[in-house]
C-alpha cells in the first residue's frame, strides 16, 4: 500500500478509536459520579478509624479495612506486603508557652511537635528565643548569639506562587532540617511557624529529621500557628528577653511490623507486567487523614472497579496500592519495590495520587520510554472533563524506589489552592473533602488507567 | 519593506508584547495574591451587612457600602444609577409538615419559600400530594388527578454532568415555572426537590415567577431540602393520602426605588468607550450572598484597583459595576443598559462574574465584534495562571439587556463543582469562600480587563 493511502486510512483508524474511548470515558465518569463507592469509603476511613500514625493501632485498622475495600472493588487478589516502619508517638498533648514579664505576657501558643523529633520530657525546656528567616541567618548570628536558646524559623509562605506546592517546598527544610541546624549553633530547641496559605490558629505538623551530618545533638522541635508565630514575632520586636516553655513527650520507639495493602486484578494478556495506582494509607495523628491521604486511598481502590463496571478484564495486571508510612519513613514505597525487583515484575507505569481529593487539573507524566508522549495524546480525550493539564515530571514520595528502578511514574495533579489550609492539621477531616471533587479525581485517575492498559 | 523582511519584525513585536504582558499579569497576580482587598470586602459585605435582597434595608446599606469601596479602589466617579426593584419580603418563617396517620408521621421538612410567591397566609393549605418528575407527568395525570392537590416537583440533579450550571439548567425551570403549572391543573400549592448537588438537609430558594400564560391562578410554592424530597416521596410510596401542610407569609409589596451603583475609571484616549466588570450587589435574604454573587462584587471593584497598581491610567473607561436586582427581578441590569443607550455610551466589551469565588477556570467570550479571536490571542498568557478555557458564549444574567444593545459579552467561568451545594441558601455564607480561590478569580478578571483595554 502507497504511504499516501496509508495515511487516511490510520487517521480515520485514529479518529475511530479516540470516539470508542470518549465513550468509555463517559460510561466510567458517569459511573463515578453517580454510584461510586470512593465518598463512603473515605468517610469510613477518616471518620471511623481517623488519624492512622505508622505504627500505631490505627493504621493495622487501616490495613484490615483496605484489604477488605480492595475486594469489595474488584480484586481478584489482595497482597499484604510487610514492612517495618517508623513508630514514633506524640505521648501527651504538647506546650509551647509565650511568657514575657516586660510585656505581661503568659500565653499557651497552638503547637504540634515535629514528627520524628525526640521530647523535652516532663521538665520542658525554658528559653530565651532567637528569631531568623533563613539558614544564613543562623551562619550570620553564629554561636555566640544562638547558644542555649530557641530559634524560631520565623518563613512565610510566599502566596504569589499560583501552585501552592512551590511555596511549601520552598519552606519545608526549614521544618525538615531546622532541629539539626539549630543545634549545630548550641541551640536548645527550635519552632518553626505552620506551612500554610491561611491565616488562623491552626499548627501544621509534618516529619523533621535529625541530619548528622549537620548536627549530632538532636533538640526537641515544633510548629506553631501562623497566629501564634505573628504573636512571638510581634512579641520578640518589643522584648528580645522573653521565654518560651516548651514541653513535648514525643518518642521513637522500635520499628513496628506494618504493611502495604496491595490489590490486584490480575491481567488477562500480559499478568506479570503491572500498572498502578497508589496513595498513601497512613496519616498524622492529629487530624483524620482525610485530603492526606485518605481520598488517593479511596481513589486508588476505586481504579479496580472500573473493570467490573465495563465488564472486561485489563490486558495488564492493575493494582490499588496502599502504601504504608509515607509520612515518616518511607518504609511502605521501599517495600514495594524490592518486592517488585526480587518478584521480577515489570512495571509500566506508576500513578501516584497524594495531592488531596480537589478538582482535578492534570497530570504530572514522566518523559521516560515515551510515556508522557503517549498520555499527551489524550488530551482532547481529558479536556470535556476539565482536565487539561499534562506536563513533564510526576511521581511522588512513594514512588521514589520505584523510580530508581526505572519505572516511569505519573503524579495526580489535582486543583492546589486549598489544600495547605489543611495539611498536617486537626482540620485535615472529612467534612472538608467535597464529593464531586473527589469523584471527578477518580474518574480521571481510573480513565487515564484504562487507557494505559489498552495502549500500552 | 519586502515582507519576507517584515515577518520577522512583526514576529519579534509580538514575542516581545507577549513578553511584556506577562510581566504586566504577573505584577497583577503578585499584587492580587499578596495585597488584594477583595477577601476583606466580601468579609464586610457578607459578615456585616449579609443578605440583602432587592428593596430592604441591607440592599440600601450595600448601596452605601460599594460606593464607598469603588472609591478606594480608585473611582474616579461613582454613579448612583436609579431603579425600581421588586420588593417581595418573606415575612415569619415558612412551615411545611408532613403529616401520615397511618404512617405516624408528624415531621417538618425544611423548607423556604420561592421569591416572588404568594404567601399561604396564617390559614396555611392542608392538602395531599401528588408527585411528578416533569411536566408531561401533570398532562398525562390531567386535572383529575391534580386538582385541590400539592404538586411535588421531584427532579433531580443530573449529576453526570461535568459543569454543574448544567444540571440547574435543566431542572431550575420546575422551581421558575412549576407553580404556574400546577395551577392550570388546579393544584393549590406547588413544592420543588432544591436544586443541589449535595445530599443533605438545606433547602435552596430562588426565583419563580408566575406566567399567566400558562395559568392565571398563583398559588403558594417551596423549595423543600434533598432529605427532606426523599423523605416526601419515599412516605408517599408507602401512604399516598399522606398530607402536606404548607404556611409561607410571603408579600410582594409595591415596587422600592434602588440603585446600581458605577465605580469608574474615566479613560485618557477614549473616555465613551466603556469595558465593563460587574456582579450583582442584591442576593437572597436566607444566607450571607458571599458566593452569589459577594464574589463576583468584589472581584468587579478589584478591577478598579489595577490601574492604581500599575500607576497607569486605562485608554478607555473602566467601570465596576454593581448591579441591583438580579435574584429577583433584572431591574438593575435593564437600568443599566438604558443609560448605557439614552447617553451613548459605547460598550468595548462587558463582562459578568456571578457564579460563585471558586479557583478561575477560564472565559466564556462572545464571538461578535471578533471578540472571541482577539481574547483566545492570550491563552498563553493565562496558561501559567491555571485559567486554561477561552470558549465561546459568555454574559450571565445581568447582560442580557446590554446584549440586547449589541455589547460583546463576557462570562467568567470559575470552578462549578461546589456552587450548588449553598446556591441561594442559608449556607452560602462568607466562610464558605477560600482567600487564594477568591483572588485568583479577581487577578484573573483584572488581568482580562488590562488587555481589553490595551488591545482594543
Amino acid at each position: 500500500m502507497k504511504l499516501y493511502k496509508l495515511i487516511p486510512v490510520l487517521f480515520c483508524f485514529s479518529l475511530f478509536s479516540q470516539n470508542t474511548d470518549s465513550i468509555t470515558l463517559k460510561k466510567i465518569y458517569n459511573y463515578y459520579l453517580t454510584k461510586s463507592k470512593c465518598y463512603s469509603n473515605l468517610e469510613y476511613l477518616a471518620t471511623k478509624i481517623g488519624g492512622r500514625l505508622s505504627g500505631s493501632p490505627q493504621a493495622e485498622q487501616a490495613v484490615i479495612w483496605a484489604k477488605k475495600a480492595m475486594y469489595e472493588a474488584g480484586a481478584d487478589t489482595v497482597i499484604l506486603q510487610p514492612c517495618m516502619v517508623t513508630h514514633w508517638v506524640r505521648g501527651k498533648k504538647e506546650k509551647c508557652n509565650l511568657l514575657s514579664t516586660k510585656l505581661k505576657i503568659t500565653k499557651p501558643l497552638n503547637c504540634v511537635a515535629l514528627g520524628n523529633c525526640v521530647g523535652t520530657g516532663a521538665k520542658g525546656i525554658n528559653a530565651n528565643v532567637i528569631e531568623v528567616s533563613s539558614f544564613e541567618d543562623l551562619e550570620d548570628l553564629g554561636e555566640k548569639n544562638i547558644k542555649g536558646k530557641i530559634v524560631f524559623y520565623n518563613v512565610f509562605f510566599n502566596q504569589t506562587h499560583i501552585r501552592t506546592g512551590t511555596a511549601y517546598g520552598e519552606s519545608v527544610k526549614y521544618r525538615s532540617k531546622g532541629a539539626s541546624y539549630a543545634a549545630k549553633f548550641g541551640a536548645v530547641g527550635s519552632i518553626v511557624r505552620s506551612m500554610t496559605s491561611v491565616i488562623d490558629d491552626e499548627p501544621h505538623t509534618g516529619n523533621m529529621n535529625y541530619d548528622t551530618s549537620i548536627s549530632k545533638v538532636k533538640i526537641p522541635t515544633l510548629a506553631i500557628s501562623y497566629l501564634a508565630a505573628d504573636l512571638l514575632s510581634e512579641s520578640l520586636k518589643k522584648d528580645n528577653q522573653l521565654k518560651v516553655y516548651i514541653e513535648t513527650h514525643c518518642q521513637t520507639l522500635p520499628d513496628a511490623p506494618s504493611f502495604n495493602v496491595v490489590g490486584q486484578i490480575t491481567g488477562s494478556e500480559k499478568p506479570n507486567e503491572f500498572i498502578i495506582a497508589g496513595g498513601h494509607l497512613d496519616s498524622w495523628d492529629n487530624g483524620q487523614g482525610a485530603h492526606d491521604d485518605g481520598t488517593g486511598i479511596v481513589q486508588s481502590i476505586e481504579v479496580l472497579s472500573v473493570y467490573k463496571l465495563l465488564g472486561v478484564k485489563p490486558k495488564h495486571s492493575i493494582r490499588a496500592v496502599a502504601f504504608m508510612n509515607e509520612e515518616n519513613g518511607l518504609a511502605g514505597g521501599e517495600a514495594y519495590a524490592k518486592f517488585a525487583k526480587e518478584n521480577n515484575e515489570k512495571h509500566i507505569a506508576a500513578l501516584e495520587t497524594d495531592a488531596g481529593g480537589f478538582t482535578p487539573r492534570g497530570f504530572g507524566v514522566d518523559t521516560a520510554f515515551g510515556l508522557y508522549n503517549l498520555v499527551s495524546k489524550w488530551k482532547t480525550l481529558f479536556s470535556p472533563y476539565f482536565v487539561e493539564r499534562i506536563e513533564k515530571g510526576g511521581g511522588g514520595a512513594d514512588l521514589i524506589a520505584l523510580k530508581k528502578l526505572d519505572v516511569p511514574c505519573i503524579g495526580f495533579e489535582p486543583d492546589t489552592q486549598r489544600y495547605f489550609d489543611i495539611h498536617h492539621t486537626a482540620a485535615d477531616t472529612f467534612d472538608k473533602v467535597n464529593k464531586r471533587e473527589l469523584e471527578l479525581g477518580s474518574a480521571a485517575i481510573g480513565s487515564l488507567l484504562f487507557l494505559l492498559d489498552k495502549y500500552k
